[in-house]
């Protein structure tokens, strides 16, 4: 699984602030001048291990069969794995958990009216692509967590599926209660289709890859380029993600041999009606079939055919979806390098290692990337380099079905995580081209350093002046081109959800970061099919390595310098900025929600809709709405002003320490303690509304997004929900929220104030 | 022939001015209370009068065949027409021309490597569309007045062959140098597409219909939908028209029998490449066939392929296009009703008749409610209506070419015209939905009170209050629809050309506007191909000719309007809101330009091109250019300005005349004579740079658009084309323009306040 890199959400993301602490022009933040040069050589010495041939090796062992959870060659790469850790000099060791996943048992799309035409709902072998022909091994095309069910019904089209394009289709006349529904790839994670859906009276979806999203609409098809070919077909989860991450039967405890479980009927993560994914090839004779009013333009895609809503038309269709919902095994290898001073603070650095099939560069390209920053770090132990705090190296399994593996790890460490842990850095696919980084407020400042002391291999420059440069270009406003030009910050966008970070930031409040390579080559066109291979790697993506070394060189650089840090690096006076654009953010999608509301009502009382609505076509205009009410944002723009103020006074204390030349290269401050709380005390724990196991409150998945990431969610979901006295409520909440965190920096900066850091 | 509909234009549209002159709120402007009381009952006696099933029958008579330049049936409907406006009382008889009009000898279009396919060329025969079998009357698809050639070479595909894709191009690393290139339709005057590829070196041009622009991507295809099906070829002229429409061969003259003509080899609007236009299914396995680079995102059409660019890949195309160069006639349809007071003031109302094929849609539905007005206002005569003014109604022949039987009877009576045109009012085509016009800027009030009443057929709103809001609905951010709301006066956009209108506005200066329905059912589909017929026409568009009676009410009643009014309704403040706009938005390109180039140039030397560029894929940086200079705009400001203060002293003396109730029923004032030169007060005489046909420098086609205007297009292409002492120079004129235009508005507010207007 992964997010959509980064880089090409453009101006969704939140900027990056303009103030940022100052780093010791040839040091480096949190750490005296002569701890700094020891930082640096030791650095240098690991920047030179990460090798592209290794990297390459690993990944033909590690793709050479299909490893799904419960695979044999699952259980054999995390056993290979753990072996290879161990053989670096890393204590290593493999923790065990059992998930509940189902794998398809039946599956069946067809058309029955007007004609038949039963779906192939199969990835044909490619001649020349060796790994393609496991069919044996290989896991079917099907979405995992979908019920079982047995449907038939009129075919309608919902676009993405998302709620606009419901209202769309009810502007339209078109009703999806008692139909089968079929929606295309994108916009939102997928679990997020056939839960609108079901929202909506659907009783069953179809998910397919559009060919202008996602085929030849984008380049040459695999074999020749390197995008989804007809037969092509996107597998993944649909669980509803948005409730809880992990395993459906134990949310918010380790699925251990004896944890206590729901009922499978109980989990209210598993979809409410069948769900089935198919290939472009597939889709056409059931979209070509439609009738009923011509899709809206924006919903066209990149089939010959004209695309219709359909509706009580012509096309019906039976769509069977049954699995074997089995309690499977998932195999984490945890490898750990203890802190020499702080063996109680821990840096995490994790990359899952299972795939939906082969899995060449979801997730094998970031998985070799850790494996050779950890043989990396073997190697600098036995120079002699001792980490300050406890680093720990994680190949998760089980995170295609679910962050399984990682969720699992998680909650059945809590605890230690909430006491310990200094930050998450992830990874999952890598490609070719710039640097994303999505991540928590506080950590963008420091990725952002890194990145600096990091070669792209192609243009020669630093990552990040690559990264920079290319945002500037991409940059949608005159404003924004000043900002990023401004800033020595990267873009570093909230977290939503997708790969194994869930479960740090979202459920304990761990900073994190999600990194990788992108946008050159993309593996979009192979996602989650059988054709995510070696052989496709070698010839479309990351061939040389090169930016697999990369990787490597900017993950064991960040986990190296969060581990010696003097002072962890944390950035408040960034958090706080971007708190504040939070907070104005909020303010802006009220009144443009008044504005639009207001504005929408007038045009229904002028006849705008009875007058443009076409007498052949017709349109319904859209309900009246009452116009939001204001809502006071005192308590959060006092929280955001607070936390300002007091991130102000750490900085001024940290530049003071930075430039006391009698500060030392000694071990880490005892004010690392109270920092590493931090983002702990950007939770609540009674939740988000609805969803307890979210405990962030900067940001979450939202719930009608999934990958994409709302901010201040337990505020802006109400707001865009029209719950307003939740949103005030929430108000209150956050807003205490932002007051414990200002109040925990100004001890910070009190401590580091008293020169007895 | 026709332009996109301007209801389709959206924000490219100048808005309305908001302050216009005052109409008396029961009266009509221009008109005393007393004559007012009279026109409204002569107008309310002729909007009772046409018919729709006329209309159907005139067009299932004028469809029957084809009936393009040179045919027989082109004549017999000439002839068909002159018989009618006689039989209903009016002056008519035909003016002949001899034009050139080349008409296909030979035409090919191969593939001859690295497959071989030869292009069909060829409209099938649809069963139940009983003329679509017409083969042999029917002029084959081809692009007229191409140059006659036979060449062979690579193909390259450009987009829509506008001078920005050959920069991207050129920034691939794509050349067209000794190509053929293939060319979407759309965005442009179909001729602006090979001059731009001879431009940059290209032997040939191809252009196609793309299926995601017109075809399968809009809707359903016909026979099934109104859409371009597969096979469908959009015909049509390639003139240079941008240098002067009309007979190539003897531009500002009538083509008489005896008029000094051009050589062919000297006539400067033909092609200087070969071109040929072709349907979607030819289109496809050509290509199908090309490599080079992906082509970007938003070249991408609605075949299912990858759209390359081309280039010297393996696709290699041979293209034969030869054509018979013979002088054809064509028969302008002239019927004249003398005025009673003001036999000298012409108001002039055209429609073409002559089509590519059976055209209904393009033009027989604009002629149909023009032979409708022309029959009312018979009736009128014949119950004792007398108009004031003289009242010419025209059929005009050979517009498809290229505006044959229009520019040639302007060029032929231009001194006439010069000191006798009131306006000109013309139509095209005609379909369901809204209102449109386009005009000259003191024409958009007059033309809106007149749609204030007209009922529209399908809401039984005004055409006006319909239009008004649709254009609410589709307004593209609140200042628009602010405006929109604030102004009585529709959206009325600058005429650039496509039809009749042109040798009017731009060679002899006449107010003019171009009128029609459209938005719901659109011809799009069809046009210019042997499907836009009678069948077609009445299966899909304005099935029961509602929407031409309502042409025919807004036309006549507009026609009458002028006819009759004892002071003619331009609306200088109108003018001078827009004049002003105009100048704002001169301005505003010289600052956009400036901010854009600085911007450009600043990234090239960040090196911000170098560092996207995808060693893969490379792309060039765009060449640095020298920022633009500050231009002196005061000539400009300072005309707008003495026109903005004429303006408002006219409107005053004109709301002091309306006022004053001693003012009776009389005739026409002296002040007419005067206010009907205020057109032609905006133009020069020496033309626009390098064109001198086009006088008229409020608007005019693009050079590099054709349809699109361009406004104060002397200054906007001197600028846009970065000729700034060429810039410098034509502000001085237009700036001496809005003076002398100034002046006359003047003198007749002196006139009006004299009391003796």
């Amino acid at each position: 699984m992964r997010l959509t890199p980064l880089f090409a959400l453009g101006a969704a993301l939140t900027l990056v602030p303009l103030a940022t602490p100052s780093t010791p022009p040839t040091g480096l933040t949190g750490f005296s001048p002569a701890a700094a040069r020891a930082e640096r050589d030791w650095e240098a010495k690991f920047k030179a291990i990460p090798s592209p041939d290794s990297q390459r090796a690993y990944m033909r062992h590690l793709t050479a069969r299909p490893h799904h959870v419960g695979s044999p060659y699952d259980s054999a790469n995390a056993q290979w794995i753990l072996a290879h850790f161990k053989s670096w000099g890393l204590d290593a060791h493999i923790e065990r958990f059992e998930v509940l996943f189902p794998t398809p048992r039946e599956r069946l799309v067809e058309l029955v009216s007007p004609t038949h035409f039963r779906a192939s709902l199969q990835e044909p072998t490619v001649a020349g692509d060796p790994t393609s022909s496991q069919h044996a091994e290989q896991l079917p095309t099907y979405n995992a967590y979908s019920i079982d069910g047995d449907v038939t019904g009129p075919l309608v089209y919902v676009n993405f599926g998302l709620p606009e394009d419901y209202d769309s289709l009810e502007r339209h006349g078109v009703s999806v209660k008692g139909a089968i529904v079929i929606a295309r790839y994108g916009n939102s994670w997928r679990g997020v289709k056939p839960m609108v859906a079901a929202e909506h009276g659907a009783v069953g979806c179809i998910i397919y890859s559009d060919p202008a999203d996602d085929g030849y609409g984008q380049g040459d098809v695999f074999p020749k380029g390197p995008y989804r070919p007809r037969e092509g077909v996107q597998r993944g989860s649909v669980m509803e993600m948005q409730l809880y991450p992990g395993d459906p039967l134990t949310p918010g405890v380790g699925a251990t041999h004896d944890a206590k479980r729901l009922s499978r009927a109980d989990a209210p993560t598993i979809t409410k009606i069948p769900v089935l994914p198919i290939s472009y090839g597939d889709a056409q004779p059931l979209l070509a079939a439609l009738g009923g009013p011509v899709a809206p333009p924006e919903w066209r895609g990149g089939l010959g055919v004209t695309y219709h809503m359909g509706g009580p038309g012509p096309a019906r269709v039976h769509l069977v979806v049954k699995s074997n919902w089995d309690l499977k095994p998932v195999y984490d290898v945890i490898a750990t390098i203890r802190g020499a001073t702080e063996p109680d603070q821990w840096v995490v650095r994790g990359n899952h290692q299972d795939a939906w099939v082969n899995g060449a560069e979801d997730p094998t390209a970031g998985q070799v990337a850790l494996m050779e920053e950890a043989r990396g770090l073997g190697a600098l132990l036995a120079q002699g380099w001792r980490p300050q705090r406890t680093i720990i190296y994680a190949a998760w399994d089980g995170e295609e079905p679910m962050l399984l593996g990682s969720t699992e790890w998680v909650e059945e460490h809590a605890d230690e995580l909430r006491d310990k842990a200094v930050a998450y850095i992830n990874s999952d696919t890598n490609d070719r081209g710039y640097l994303f980084a999505g991540g928590t407020p506080s950590m963008a400042s420091f990725i952002s350093d890194v990145a600096k002391d990091v070669e792209d291999p192609e243009t020669h420059l630093s990552v990040w002046k690559r990264r920079k440069l290319a945002d500037i270009r991409s940059a949608r406003s005159d404003d924004q081109r000043r900002q990023m030009r401004a800033s020595d910050v990267l873009r570093v966008g909230p977290l939503g959800s997708g790969s194994d970070y869930s479960g740090f930031v979202d459920h304990i409040g761990v900073a994190s970061l999600n990194i990788g390579f992108g946008g050159e080559s993309e593996g979009a066109g192979v996602y989650h099919s059988v054709y995510d291979d070696f052989y496709w790697y070698t010839h479309f993506s990351d061939t040389s390595f090169v930016y697999g070394r990369a990787l490597s060189q900017v993950g064991g650089t960040a986990v190296m310098r969060l581990a010696d840090a003097q002072v962890l690096p944390y950035d408040f006076v960034g958090l706080a900025s971007t708190v504040q654009g939070y907070v104005s953010d909020l303010q802006k999608l009220v009144q443009a929600e008044q504005d639009e509301i207001a504005e929408r009502n007038r045009e229904i009382q002028e006849g705008v809709f009875a007058a443009t609505s076409d007498p052949w076509h017709p349109t319904s205009a859209p309900p009246a709405e009452p116009v939001p009410p204001h809502l006071g944002f005192a308590p959060l723009q006092n929280g955001a002003d607070s936390l300002s103020h007091a991130a102000d006074r750490y900085a001024k204390a940290f530049a003071a320490l930075a430039a006391d030349t009698s500060y030392g290269a000694g071990a880490p401050a005892p004010v690392n303690a109270l920092l590493l709380q931090a983002a702990r005390r950007l939770t609540d724990k009674r939740g988000l509304p609805g969803r307890p196991w979210y405990v962030f409150e900067l940001e979450a998945p939202g719930m009608y997004t999934g990958y994409g990431a709302k901010t201040m969610p337990a505020v802006r979901e109400a707001i865009e929900q029209r719950k307003f006295p939740l949103a005030e409520q929430q108000i209150q909440t956050v807003g205490a929220v932002l007051e414990a965190e200002a109040a925990l920096v100004d001890s910070a900066a009190r401590m580091l104030g008293s020169r007895s850091p």
